[in-house]
């Protein structure tokens, strides 16, 4: 098989109040914050379509994760025995894609608001795709 | 922001019987391929912990897909006005991740059989979750 790589442009970034790690909760469930997906002006034609009450599917590149980890103790507890990250929802992986269900709750230009996103100011965003 | 671009180097194949894009249903309610997620040796490690019964969230490069496309008819109805890819499940995307919620029918070492999937023979993959 060819041993091809793939460039990942970001279409654009996350602007949240969370700005530090250690303040996001380990899963979306513990929490919801209101994020903007913030979507740069020259793929601000692919959101026409997206209106406020839809569900979303957001996916990111979690650019502070760890690549080269491949066994975690699931959800930091270290008396846990070490699981294959593909097992868990780790953001240490090889290829960190982040996955979030949101709703959307406002739609401006190329500005969309949405909850609950846990991810931190800053965080590249690869896709976005409507809940089927 | 920083115009940052990511790399990835995929983490397998999908190997499917299914040879050619024609083949493939529009969306993967419509019909049901088993496949097999074939991870590479590096990576073997991240998979311990899966096992039958799971369900996993797969995620693909769809490495046929246009990447300038920013617009579509939705499910290929010309007479559908267009749509913002983000707002579609298009293929064709500028970042192509593709999503598929399968459940795993048998574990054999790096090899991963799993149903349903609709990916073409030798499609990238690009991370394994679980559903939570």
């Amino acid at each position: 098989m060819t041993e091809n790589k793939y460039v990942i442009e970001p279409i654009g970034f996350i602007r949240s109040e969370l700005t530090e790690l250690a303040k996001a909760p380990m899963q979306g469930s513990e929490g919801g914050y209101e994020a903007w997906l913030e979507v740069k002006p020259q793929f601000a034609q692919g959101l026409d379509g997206i209106q406020p009450g839809d569900e979303l599917i957001v996916l990111t590149w979690l650019h502070l994760a760890e690549r080269d980890t491949l066994q975690v103790h699931p959800r930091g507890r270290q008396a846990a025995p070490l699981k294959g990250v593909f097992a868990t929802r780790s953001q240490d992986r090889p290829n960190p894609v982040g996955l979030h269900q949101v709703r959307v709750l406002e739609v401006a230009g190329q500005r969309i608001k949405v909850a609950p996103l846990e991810a931190i100011d800053g965080t590249p965003l690869v896709d976005i795709k409507p809940v089927l």
